[in-house]
């Protein structure tokens, strides 16, 4: 069951079976292969161009690992937990294939250390390009949705209490500016990804006179690092990514908590499409928002992963280390779950169906426009403070009497102030509340359409 | 692709493919199938005696999970990603066994939510019971190898730094105290997780007359739950086994690292079996003790699973809501790796290699018998921290010049003290300190021997 | 400003400024104060009862540390940074008044590793004391908030949409029960909380003839550590704590989310009185569920504490590291927060207003009955599955008619199911429903009777 | 006891008591008192500019806020808890200076939301300029270090076991680069927390005709927040500083293990001075690494704080909420914490001592060169796997017998291969074997003095 391991020379005795299983990361890491033979294939045609190894002998390399890369993905490669990882795996297929002697020239000048670095940060750098795809296109979805409803009146609320009238279109691209920031940290993590540990071989370089820039440039990377005891060390790309999707999917959670609560039948302002529910095995009348709760749910597991990786590395002396094979896992479980949680949240936006005429409704109600009737007094000289408390006055009259600021009579307006009737009737509407708002950022039409141009413009640099 | 759901009569749309996806807990939470079917069986045949469904529907579902087991334990049984979850991919199975008709009445007076909550409290049940069996023989191994090393001296250490002679079995039997607290949090938290849900339904208990003790006595839960919608919301089980998980194995990354250093060649008082050990790809004299660094790496991840649970449930309206459907992997996965961790380590225990003679020797130096000629001079009359300042004094006239306590001259002990000369010849031996340190819980030999015949009897009762 | 240190025999060099300032903990150690005082005394009696010292010394130590500590409580006594701890500054203070030599005696036979130790066992079992008070108070608000709404009808939620009709009294009881497991594991910790580390010294017991049982109960510790390595290493006893402690503002979580909700304009089945909210500076309408809010917010904090000391312990070797002077903030912030946090909700509960008129209309809607309705079917010899897909038809004939269960004609139901007509006039009813679910833990009104006597019965044994 | 309070208009009962003290924030937020007064000064003048009050009116303003913030400076201004938190306590106090109406007017046209965010803004930005200035003191602090061991011969390790001979100035630029990695972090951070929300009001922006730019810009903001809602919502800038934070100190407690760990008496080939260590109290001979062990163990304090802002984000529906509340504390910590570690940290570094002739020692033993005799095989022709295997045989050969490389018969070598006596003569020099790994991040003299001077280069920049 056990095959020679790589490393066996000094060995006398095998490894504990328990061990082997304990150790191996083939399970998980099969999923590098891509990035392994694309970074094998860059290495040993640089140890081929600076006469390392023979031309002859690369080529005949290169051509293998193609051959190795077509035989997993046609599932004709069986993996075995006695190759370790996917790196051993990989080349006791192409020893194999070639023979022996010449697929041996392929670990020249390199260790796991720095290919299995190499390989991850590849993994990650595809990960992040592809996360970025699918964060644009949520954002096209908010923007689209706030397109629609630029005209929809909407209540707007703090504490989950109804704060002030605002439109609809404003609360949509409040998602679409926390995605713009995860996007922006996402390309800013990259940078750091972005640069090739390869050539640092275990932990101190190798003696043979490797070309780094020349790999580096095969492989699309922005730069080489610069030492090599902290290149085989370093999972900051690592933690980094993980923190920067578990902030995106914080993101959603908010997102997925205001969908259940404005889907609930209490609010019933929003409807999720039956492709997005499920319903219960007992109850026959349910219709339950399963996947804004698992989104919410999942929060938990991401930050489970953020946690995981940096406890990991505490503490730990360099360089390398075992306890670093614990960096794969939440990697690729961390990219599975954004990427299907960002890809369907974007349909269930877009599918999302609004009750426009309930939502215009409920802008109308709960005193919305109590600080517009405020600002309306601080216009004819009341400090802000003072106008404050006679609103507050008001809200407590009608609360009291179960009136709305237009079912108070104007009597009893003038009780508390005389210059609230006037107030009242020039700030109390829910629209002109809204459009009142006219400062950058504001709900105010002209300001919530700007906003959209702008967008429009950012959207072709992307 | 789609199969109908259990739940569609009011629902018009197919559910979205990725949500299918998404939603789907099938590729993880199949490994509940034993516990789901005996849960199962157990309520079906509560339903006949109660006369909620014929005997012989009864005794038909019964044979008919039974054959689905062994379907399932033989590999003959396929998942497809489209029965959601196992529970509904056993009662599929089973409809299509025996008839969908009489398979239909398995769910009488029964939820997904209390029937899911039960199943993984029996997993976490089983867990806890067989990782208690994995402590117990981890703390024998220690306790063997405190037996073998009661006659070893060796040097202890805090802040990593040299600190008082004491005999190598009280090292050991310091880690055999920490998983005796940890069987007994286990043992705690295993009454918490044995009580039963079933009979909660979806959170509002059900119309039949269910016998619920008469389930629970069949499925060996010390009691049933006592508020239907607390039983289908609580998550405690989950978060306390995890815990306990946690702090298991932070236990052992102390361990880990203990052994990690100790078996450095700097300090080289143990060694590592080759079985225990990994080489280097690239570095031929390499033997690195990847057992321990993977543990301590692990800790990682599971403090990872615990903040993931913990996190999920912050804020989660009562009662059953999709989020709770994150609470299961992590389980399964704390179990796979408690259970590999705690098995490895006892067979990396036993086989540890102690060098005693170089134990014997470093217990010798580096000052450590300091305190025991502080406190002879205690005894003199000296105040403590007088005795302290005094040898101090001392020890930087051995660091500057390079001597041990041995070394020093009458007369430049006596210029420090007088009675010095004295306390150093009474105190300057390492195994009188050791032995001199006459406590319950002390390295004097006899109190270690008192220790381990203690054990032996406490090991009868587990 | 540097004091000559205890321990600066051996030093030729004072402390770095900063790392005065990095190392000492008097800041917040002082908390400990009374339970160091307390332990030295039991200590110092102990060590002339063994003729360590002098009877007269024991004495005039003893009374020397109650004045000490006397000046504490009224204030009197200045801290001073160089002290590093509160241990120090109190031994000062103690030569300050019974001079050095007296004075230095206090610390024969021990260090500050098992002094700090057992101070923080001492704090944290007392703080365990008084939380099991607080939820115990609380559990009294839950039972006593259940007795007054057990005629009241409400709807009960799963994905926070409408589920089944149950008597209020059951939700309340639902916290009821979370906080008897929350108790219980505070109970449970507390056996491991109290148990005596004293005695350990360093880490290797002492030379002195101690008597660590005679101290043990003055203490009223329950039992003495058996390993002194593990004693003066091990903070289990702080990990477990603020576990239960997360554990149990998460629950305090779930219930502030659904009093948000709850109290929010849309549902407004219930109100926080004017004391436990606040309202906006901006705007006058605001009445906003600050407490709740504060609640569910501080549950960060606290699994923030509980990572910290987890991570802060992995991979520490044995024995005591200065690592360990991490865990005292945590368990004085924990202890602060949880405290305030329980006596605030009991009285919130208690004074919360429920509406109990809309709570009984919401009851009676939201199609709660259905799964009566299904049952009634089944009763008939449908088999459940079926009997769910025939009421789920009724719902979508009702949600796309906007009708209720009794709004649809017998005809209408007919062509469903011939056996509908039937099923809905008896299983529509919400009370019924709610006592339909006559099994224990159900929502039936003599279920919940019972299990509030039976409450009474257990709060008999607090 | 209880103010007023500035929301207090709709209330009929004052806050409870232990609400107050739940709710207020006072005793933390009092450090936020400086950038409050800066944002209210800039605010008000724009008040003024844009005629929305009187000019005057906001010159009283701008000079009674420089008088409290002189106030609080010199410790005259007592606050009040009934105050709630420092924008009250600072606008109450005006309110006494200038008199009511008119500081009413300062809080026209914003509200707490927007003030609370632009402030703490203010505080994290100043943070990280003031984190960055410390960083690059670390970093040439290591630079320093580097530049004195380029010619210092030292062990490198892998798994905590020898692995190649590097220069010891290697290993300080390893350190170095992480850092470069956290400054960069900062730099990125910055930009999206330099990004004013002022002008949002509670939600929804404000119905006067404010000038955000012209405040943006007296604030020295990059930008100001595109959508009122996001922008008092946005907690983002909190949890990336507090991961910057958590990562950047990670690194520095991988140093703080390895300096504990070099420092050890087996290992022994650093010292830190006195400076930096205590003793203990009750061992004389004692010398602590305390500041490594403290910096190591406050790394899960800082994690907790991440841990704890990210839950409290978990799921919170828009805008803001209570539970943002709990931002500011952590932030506080973590800057009071990172501050102190950066600049001990860049103070030990300097005060290191390291012990060449012991390292140079070392760098010659454990079999480090096995790589470089494998290299010269592989120059020879020899596959690389075989080559590997051929130097682990001599290994054993090595271990068995008690010797080293050079120690090996040619004879016995020729049995193993016939390639290895001319490989172990040129392969098995320690110097030879640095500066053999001459590519770009490897250990070679000349390519450690250009990393060197391009760091110099680099510095310039800062």
């Amino acid at each position: 069951m056990t095959n020679k391991k790589a490393w066996s020379g000094r060995f006398t005795e095998p490894t504990h079976p328990l061990v082997e299983e304990f150790n191996a990361s083939l399970e998980f890491d099969y999923r590098l292969y891509k990035h392994d033979i694309m970074g094998s294939i860059a290495h040993v045609k640089m140890l081929g161009r600076q006469k390392i190894i023979l031309k002859k002998e690369a080529d005949a390399i290169v051509k293998g690992l193609k051959k190795v890369e077509a035989e997993i993905e046609s599932g004709k490669f069986t993996l075995d937990i006695a190759d370790e990882d996917i790196h051993m795996a990989i080349e006791r297929r192409l020893g194999e294939k070639i023979g022996k002697s010449v697929a041996g020239k392929l670990h020249t000048a390199r260790s796991r250390n720095d290919q299995v670095a190499t390989d991850l940060r590849l993994f990650v750098r595809d990960a992040i390009d592809e996360i970025v795809i699918l964060i644009r296109n949520l954002q096209k979805a908010f923007h689209m949705k706030a397109q629609k409803h630029v005209n929809t009146l909407a209540p707007s609320y703090t504490h989950l209490q109804p704060a002030q009238p605002i439109r609809l279109a404003h609360w949509f691209l409040a998602y679409y500016e926390m995605l713009e920031r995860d996007a922006n940290r996402f390309l800013d993590a990259r940078k750091r990804v972005n640069v090739m540990p390869l050539g640092s071989a275990a932990l101190a370089g190798t003696n043979f006179p490797i070309d780094r820039e020349w790999v580096a440039k095969q492989l699309k990377f922005d730069a080489i690092s610069e030492n090599s005891i902290d290149a085989v060390s370093d999972r900051d790309f690592v933690v980094e990514f993980l923190f920067t999707v578990s902030l995106t999917v914080t993101h959603l959670s908010r997102l997925a908590e205001e969908l259940i609560i404005f889907t609930s039948a209490e609010f019933a302002v929003m409807e999720l499409p039956d492709a997005f529910c499920t319903g219960s095995s007992i109850m026959p009348q349910k219709k339950n928002p399963d996947v804004p709760e698992l989104i919410r749910g999942k929060t938990g597991r991401l930050n489970g992963h953020l946690v995981a990786v940096l406890t990991t590395l505490k503490g730990l002396p360099l360089a390398y280390n075992k306890d670093l094979q614990e960096d794969k896992e939440p990697v690729f479980d961390a990219w599975d779950q954004i990427s299907l949680i960002l890809e369907i949240t974007a349909d269930m936006v877009t599918a999302l169906a609004v009750d426009k005429e309930k939502l215009e409704k409920r802008a109308g109600e709960g005193f919305m426009t109590a600080v517009d009737i405020a600002d309306r007094l601080v216009l004819e000289g009341v400090p802000f403070r003072k106008a404050h408390e006679i609103v507050g006055k008001l809200v407590r009259l009608c609360t009291d009497n179960g009136l709305d600021f237009m079912g108070v009579s104007t009597d009893s307006l003038q009780k508390i102030s005389s210059l609230l009737p006037s107030a009242v009737k020039k700030g109390g509407d829910a629209t002109k509340s809204a459009d009142g708002k006219d400062v950058v950022g504001g709900p105010a039409k002209k300001r919530i359409e700007a906003r959209l141009k702008k967008i429009e413009r950012e959207m072709k640099k992307w």
